[in-house]
């Protein structure tokens, strides 16, 4: 056998392929996620692989340009990109070629690559799923979502009480900060020390803002980072900001009646209110949602992003949320190990071909011999055995 | 509503997205596919989009250079190539993941993505679909893999008298040829003359070569370029090879065997015998085969190419074939257009959830109202509604 360099079979960073095993749990879990997502009255759609760099960055898609492969249209030498993110992809889709005034459930899964292996934890080509609804902008449809991220997290085994539910409304710091009608620069430096969540900093670059010193806007977002936790978090968050603008209260309200609505049916889900999480805060503009494990492994994330579709002509109200299928499927503990196939002996092949096709046919795998190699070998995978019986044919254990 | 340039939607040439009914053929056909393969007692692997070009176009990949989208690696300047065909990747994985010296029978689908139009029916974005049966040198693993293509035809409603099999041995040129001992430029511009089925250049190339004088050569590739048909061609290749060397009898006689055991399965399907086929020439070692419609649809193809997995250190024999998924779906008739929802009025929902969980489960679409829009709108894709019938829950027809 010759020496192979091991570059030949070496994976980029971030980048995996699956064998039969683990390739058999992402295909069991995807079906029981397209019948979840069907039942609920969500359609399929799938977007294409690579798009214009125009399309594929417009709107919610803008944030993605670092994360997305470029490449080059060799017909025309226009730039495309290979989808990082598909919620962009069916966003364009429910305003262009699916548009509609009424409510649009969508739902798909498919690969995205990702150029940097920071976010999706460390992950360059997860198997991206998610569902949007376009076309409704109450609490009912961010429940709705909710609802069925949580009903795909138990289609992978997880049930609500092993889960933590993240949840923030972007609508508190946005309508915190917005009175202060800060200059761009100043905003983006004063955003990236909340995510930080270092509170000197804060109050350093504010201190020279009027508008901040009278509404005590560095005191409200130093509590902004503090509270969190349980429903108590958000009593608290009312005291708070009782002195803040309308638009405050209203996020606050808005955000109860999702989780009011999340837990009428989750009763024993752990809720966490985080009002300081604001991941993705260029495009969401409402209720923003993550499920992590009791562990802190995210599993999916999701959030309202109103006015999406602008960009194509024809903004809708939106939420949705999605996830990496790969490593939903590690949860489940099935094992294609289990699956009890029937061997075929190579002289019988063809003689019992019809009752082959039968036993195939009722779901039953078959595993024919090929003459020439070792037939131990062969039949390692094989639990029973396929045999001439009189005039028929009979299954038995093998030896 | 804003002026928007259709650019920001235009697709590029060959790349399309699925919309909800089409979307759905796919994900039925795809389950059909993979259920099959399945019971065949293939395993399901899925190979990454992207890797390093030295792995992707190593061994059968080396042809498909130039359709193969070329990326940069940001973390280390590497290059890494979108996949442009599962195959190559499928054997790597065979070679190195997956080594041993037992049959290995494995099967895939998932985009590719293709640098130019050619090929594929003009699509840049096929939906791959494939089965690969490894460490097998005889013709029985030929008639397996084509049996397998015929039942994945068939599942897409194709039955095999409505199909064309084409069939050919790479063997039969290749014999032909051996004993002329042509430069490789020289050998290079003679298989384009008989890809063009151009005898007048053929022999005008052959002129000067005395082996091919001696042994008729010139002859030999124009009855290649004419023997075509069903199975009366083969006995007319073997009347008109009888002097040729005995690797083109014994390819002849390969291909014999591998059409009769199709055909002890398939009665009826129309066998189209073309030794002059050659496609993938460069890496195929045997047996070539394509299933077409009546109306010269390409629907699936594939052939045997032994020694694969060399370039990994682990060479095998192998045979398989491959697929578009979108085109083959566009064959089936069945249309979601037929699902038959429930409606549930708003006011209902939380109420009735534990109904419609329990109705979800059983395979029913049901679709909740989201209040402040149109009940009408919403409910046109339902023809049932959930309605309460004293302590219980009813469904009934939508008036």
């Amino acid at each position: 056998m010759t020496q192979v360099s091991p570059e030949r079979w070496q994976l980029p960073d971030g980048v995996d392929e699956l064998l039969p095993d683990a390739a058999w749990r992402v295909e069991l879990l995807r079906r029981r996620i397209v019948d979840l997502c069907q039942s609920w009255g969500f359609d399929l759609v799938m977007p294409p692989m690579i798009e214009y760099l125009d399309s594929l960055l417009t709107g919610t898609g803008e944030t993605m340009n670092l994360q997305t492969f470029k490449l080059v249209d060799q017909q025309n030498g226009r730039t495309m990109g290979v989808r990082a993110d598909m919620t962009p992809q069916v966003a364009r889709m429910d305003a262009h070629a699916l548009r509609s005034d009424a409510p649009n459930r969508l739902f798909y899964t498919g690969s995205v690559l990702r150029a940097r292996t920071d976010g999706f934890g460390g992950s360059r080509s997860p198997l991206q799923f998610g569902a949007e609804l376009f076309g409704h902008s109450g609490a009912r449809s961010d429940i709705e979502i909710i609802r069925l991220m949580l009903a795909t997290l138990g289609a992978a085994d997880l049930s609500s009480d092993e889960l933590i539910l993240d949840l923030g409304h972007v609508g508190v710091y946005r309508g915190l900060i917005e009175q202060l009608e800060l200059a761009v620069e100043l905003e983006s430096e004063l955003f990236n020390c909340v995510q930080r969540g270092s509170f000197p900093d804060v109050e350093a670059l504010l201190t020279d803002v009027p508008a901040a010193k009278q509404h005590g806007t560095a005191e409200q977002l130093g509590q902004l980072m503090s509270l969190r936790g349980d429903m108590a978090a958000l009593t608290n968050a009312r005291s708070a900001f009782a002195s803040a603008p309308r638009a405050v209260q209203e996020a606050l309200d808005s955000l109860q009646v999702v989780i009011e609505g999340v837990q009428r049916i989750h009763t024993n889900i752990s809720i966490n209110i985080d009002l300081a999480e604001l991941r993705g805060y260029s495009y969401h503009t409402g209720v923003l949602f993550a499920a992590y494990t009791k562990n802190g492994l995210e599993l999916a994330r999701g959030g309202r992003y109103d006015a999406v579709g602008a960009a194509f002509g024809h903004p809708r109200p939106a939420t949705g949320f999605s996830g990496d299928l790969k490593r939903l499927a590690d949860r489940l503990v099935e094992s294609k190990e289990n699956l009890n196939g029937i061997f075929v002996s190579a002289n019988l092949v063809d003689k019992a071909w019809h009752e082959i096709t039968r036993l195939r046919n009722t779901g039953e795998r078959v595993v024919t011999e090929l003459e020439g190699v070792d037939t131990q070998l062969q039949r390692a995978s094989c639990k029973r055995v396929l045999k001439q019986q009189g005039e028929g044919w009979n299954v038995s254990d093998l030896a």
